[in-house]
């Protein structure tokens, strides 16, 4: 569908300039530098030539075919200039030109005007206000764009929504010599969207691993969707800015369509297994790893080292980052001893020391290759003055070649002297990811290892629980929503509840003292009596709320009580439930995210949500597994198993909870917002005992 | 002192070497390729010449003075080496030889024969097992060292334990273009310590910053001392490893002295005003920021950005660094509009836009020179190719020129071409820190701000108590000493407590039922009884605590079921408490640290530190401001204010005990272990209701 646009056989530029540093003028020169093996047709209403090239005055003039146009024209002549892209034939357009939605009104009506003509002529328009596309095919080479960077081939494909952190991204690429295969950077991205980029690249065959950058996405479940299949086949590295509140309102005011600090961009990449980083350096230091090394199958890693220092640092690094260093066996320590110096520690990390030599560092490494303790192999070799350096780096690259276990090397050197950069130029080409520090690099190995672990993490399927009464849950919301009540009752919440087979304390709603005391005498003492009247919203702070109560006349006088002081707000009701003390308090919340469905929150009650804000959060639907991280990664997890000889909760019951909630969510999307707060937890179950919807 | 070392007029190499790459023969060489102004010595038993110099075979043929001499011999041989430097009047030694205390007995035996020579001949050791010094000094030029990293004369001094980090620290900041003016890797460190080293760089006029490498201190007390001094004047920038417990076991293999993870280092960095760095690269890419910036004076940064992205990945970084990026004022904002393109965006990030020139950032750069509002600049200056990119480094430079505020620029470009180098060399010789992507700059800009917190925080000096009665506290110690109990009896703890002045819940010691019920009615009901008997380590596991006992009778049945019970252990004694029911429980905790004195630990007792570990640490003695830091440092601090309707407790109140328990540990360090757990905390005060003393 794409390959007009990242493919094009033959590119005009609608906008050609002669003025040097113009963007009319840089983007041909870019094509020309950089070898595009097409057609160029410049159009200019002027010049007879551009950057060399005949220039034309119109589309139809063009004797050949044409795939794909730039247009850099001011924003009022855009729509003429892409229905003579429509009617010359050509597939996709790359509108370089601003002044559209990111400009207010009179820019938006123009960008929609522009996109009906081009949906009308089948054109996939890419931008507006964008920077473009490169493919670094050799035998394309198509740069259409105006940045300064120029990639060498490669199997990473970067997808930006700013262009300028796109341009920074592919110029650390160039900067580590990492190859590149795709670049795209939207801009505004009225048609040609994210998901569809990565999809494209998904399906290149040579793309290895995609990294994205993001601020926010216009559809996230068009994105979740697309991306969960990709991510699912090549790994996708992303970072997400915009993630403290002044980041997210630089964003906004930077691509005008988002706002807040958004949440669920990281639980999207989490749910479908995207590798998340907080910094674009890291992500790019990273991708130097992904795009020669396999993915290291468990978090054991063996160390070799010829100086100490680093490896220090490397071994707090890797620990931080999830990875063990494990003791080598018996057999390996003895298989060291007869390559080693005397001097070497045999040990995980194995000090070589600053004297070893080709056959001391392949000596370790044939080691680390053959131990079954040892899943990946980090390197600290420093080029010592007094041994072969180029020696050693050979020794690296023949067992690198193996490709038997992710390897991955910090590398010190002074690249100043020709001596090392020969040493540098035997590792790069022998395919090894090297790094200037033991952090950079332990930090590459730990992102391997990360996504090893998000490969091999199968979130499965939501369960989808019998006996649930749809019907009749989506009958009472439609009810509401026909009343014009957006809050629900408490009796329309727990019969929603039950409804979805969410436990509940017993409970019953009653119009007066009698009523209550029957209810009270059925459900069993003692009880919560809660007064139920839409006109009162703050029921604990108006007396409306009386707990433990323990015997039919505690009911009685307490439901007379709130009738005398709080009858005059409305038509009372006594909501009466089963009083459930001792219990560990839970809270489970859910709220509806715009265009992507629900987000479920899960934490413990009281001060935990309150003052430790100890929560955490997924996007519904939740499957067991995910349900089962959320209880297991809040700070306080180990209240759930019991402390100071308290018993632990049914932790296998607020799975099954959570789920049933995201079952709801996701049968009835047209909850705005659930609160169940608290939940009680008991060893032996658990139970809603206050809850709120709105819809 | 160590002028010999670091500013040496002659240099002997004893072990000189005709061996190319071998050391005797590197630190001749790198003394020659440095240009090491003064005369050097080769030595060697055969060689009449070593790398064109004339070589002698003992130190007393060298005709002239020599000040330093370097001994790469084998390690049975450097005694009587050093014993000829003695007579030869040299005043300085760097031992690069091996074999040492890092190797067993042997080598120790070896290190401390040379080491009492040398004391004898007042030389001072650097080493053994260790690389060197240099001094970039262009008047001298000492390029004591093997390693292979020739620095441009600067103005930060580095200091390395690990030789390794000290090449690889050497090496970024040459990499990142910034000058160095001493270096130091000590190794064994014998003789010239850190903390020595540290002062020398504190009282070198030329050193403006210094860049500290550690995995912990043999002294942390003479550390804390000296480097607290040095850090009230420069600039200290620090880097800790061994941070996890297989880090620390790394360390502890390659140093052989230190074990275990050492929170004490971070803790003197924490008390000096030392900036500690968990990141190599983040730690020598803010060194740049601090050779050439002023330090900011508060926390408010302006950021001037020609492209999106980074100026929310750097908003994003810069909030997380405790910066804060506000409103322009209206005056900035209407100054703005003279100077920017209409399609700016006069905000906080100011977007001049991609085709902004030198007006447009000078205009800008000025506005936020001037605005009251702003204490440092951050730039993003990405180089676009159609903009003259020259003029707007010009621009940057000429701003930076005024020092009137810091300015930290994010510099995207491609070095690889030649127009932009020139650029780049504007910003260099201007003496603007640029880095290759918003996080590296703004965690640079980062680093500057929270070294501002540092100066600007004054700890204060340790509050003296008046009314202490040390002496008795110290005689309850000696005679616990005397009759060789480690853990102190209750009373003896109490009675300890209230000699410092520590609120105590009234108690008394008593041998029977008759008399716990006396001491009962005297303390007042209800009270805690808690048997009290060396020979029972459990106490609450063994039924010998009981609570909340509200009368005579209830005191009296306590005893004589306690005396029935667990009298055969041994003579029962019975502590009788006031209980204090419905406090915040808080626990106080000291532990003796190797050579350092106390450490301190304050949290909220119970679940808080069993299960949330929510713990923070000092060093004693501890300040007032300390102490507040403590309180407002746990996770849970605000629960000391009160939530959920509960009244706040006593802060001022935790603060006085926080510190009297400093005090009673200054005076007494013969205390190992002390625990207070919990003290109840109310609004109105606060009281220690359990004790522990070990001794």
């Amino acid at each position: 569908m794409l390959d007009a646009l990242f493919k094009p056989r033959a590119i005009a530029i609608v906008g050609a300039s002669v003025k040097e540093l113009s963007i009319g003028n840089v983007i041909i020169r870019n094509l020309q530098k950089y070898g595009y093996t097409g057609p160029i047709y410049p159009l200019n209403p002027n010049a007879p030539e551009v950057c060399g090239l005949k220039a034309y005055k119109t589309l139809d003039e063009i004797p050949g075919p044409v795939d794909l146009a730039h247009v850099i024209i001011p924003a009022p002549m855009v729509p003429q200039a892409i229905l003579e892209c429509g009617k010359k034939g050509i597939k996709a357009v790359i509108i370089n030109s601003a002044g559209f939605s990111e400009m207010g009104e009179e820019g938006a009506r123009l960008q929609a005007e522009f996109l009906a003509i081009a949906k009308e002529y089948g054109i996939r328009l890419f931008g507006p206000n964008c920077q473009g596309i490169i493919n670094s095919d050799p035998a394309l080479k198509a740069y259409c764009n105006f940045t300064f960077t120029y990639p060498e081939p490669g199997h990473i494909s970067v997808v930006a929504l700013s262009g300028g952190v796109g341009a920074l991204i592919m110029q650390a690429l160039a900067d580590l010599g990492i190859g590149q295969r795709l670049y795209a950077s939207n801009g505004n991205a009225c048609d040609v969207s994210i998901p569809e980029i990565v999809r494209y690249y998904g399906d290149d065959a040579e793309t290895r691993a995609i990294i994205l950058y993001t601020e926010g996405f216009s559809n996230p479940r068009e994105f979740l969707e697309t991306a969960r299949e990709i991510a699912a086949r090549k790994p996708i590295l992303a970072m997400k800015a915009g993630r403290t509140e002044q980041g997210a309102k630089a964003a906004s005011s930077h691509t005008g369509s988002l706002a807040g600090v958004d949440i669920a961009t990281e639980l999207i990449f989490e749910k479908i297994g995207i590798l998340p980083f907080a910094d674009e350096g890291e992500m790019v230091r990273a991708a130097m790893a992904f795009s020669s090394q396999p993915i290291p199958t468990g978090n054991r890693v063996g160390i070799i080292t010829n100086t100490g220092g680093p490896a220090v640092i490397a071994t707090d690094v890797l620990v931080a980052c999830g990875l063990d260093v494990p003791k080598l066996s018996e057999k390996s320590i003895e298989t060291l001893k007869t390559t080693q110096f005397p001097e070497a520690a045999l040990e995980n990390p194995i000090d070589v020391v600053a004297t070893a030599g080709g056959p001391q560092f392949r000596g370790a490494l044939d080691v680390l290759i053959e131990e079954d303790g040892v899943d990946s192999i980090f390197i600290n070799f420093v080029t010592a003055p007094f041994t072969d350096t180029h020696e050693v780096a050979r020794q690296i690259v023949e067992v690198n070649k193996l490709a038997r276990k992710p390897i991955v090397c910090n590398f010190m050197t002074d690249l100043s002297q020709e001596r090392f950069q020969i040493t540098m130029r035997i590792l790069k080409e022998g395919g090894v990811p090297f790094y200037a520090n033991p952090s950079d690099a332990a930090k590459s190995l730990g992102a391997l290892h990360k996504f090893g672990q998000l490969k091999r993490r199968d979130i499965g399927q939501p369960t989808r629980f019998a006996g649930i009464d749809t019907a009749k849950a989506a009958s009472i919301i439609e009810k509401a929503r026909q009343e014009g009540r957006s809050v629900l009752s408490a009796s329309d919440v727990y019969t929603i509840f039950e409804a979805y087979g969410i436990p509940v304390a017993g409970w019953a709603v009653t119009a007066n003292a009698a009523e209550a005391v029957r209810a009270a005498d059925r459900i069993g003492y003692p009880v919560v009596v809660k007064v139920d009247c839409e006109e009162i919203d703050h029921k604990s702070d108006m007396g409306g709320v009386a707990i433990n109560l323990r015997d039919a006349e505690a009911v009685r006088s307490t439901v007379e009580d709130m009738q005398a002081r709080l009858g005059k707000f409305g038509t009372l009701r006594f909501f009466v439930q089963k009083f459930l003390p001792g219990g560990r308090e839970l809270i489970i919340g859910a709220a509806a995210e715009r265009e992507l469905g629900h987000l479920v929150m899960f934490g413990l009650g009281g001060i935990y949500v309150e003052v430790l804000k100890d929560v955490v959060f997924k996007i519904a639907p939740v499957t067991h597994l995910e349900a089962g991280e959320m209880l297991a990664s809040i700070k306080t997890a180990a209240l759930l198993d019991g402390v100071r000889g308290e018993p632990g909760v049914d932790k296998e019951a607020i799975i099954n909870l959570i789920q049933r909630v995201s079952q709801l969510l996701t049968d009835l999307p047209m909850i705005q917002e659930m609160d169940m707060n608290p939940i009680m937890a008991f060893a032996d179950g658990v139970f809603a005992v206050d809850g709120r919807i709105r819809i």
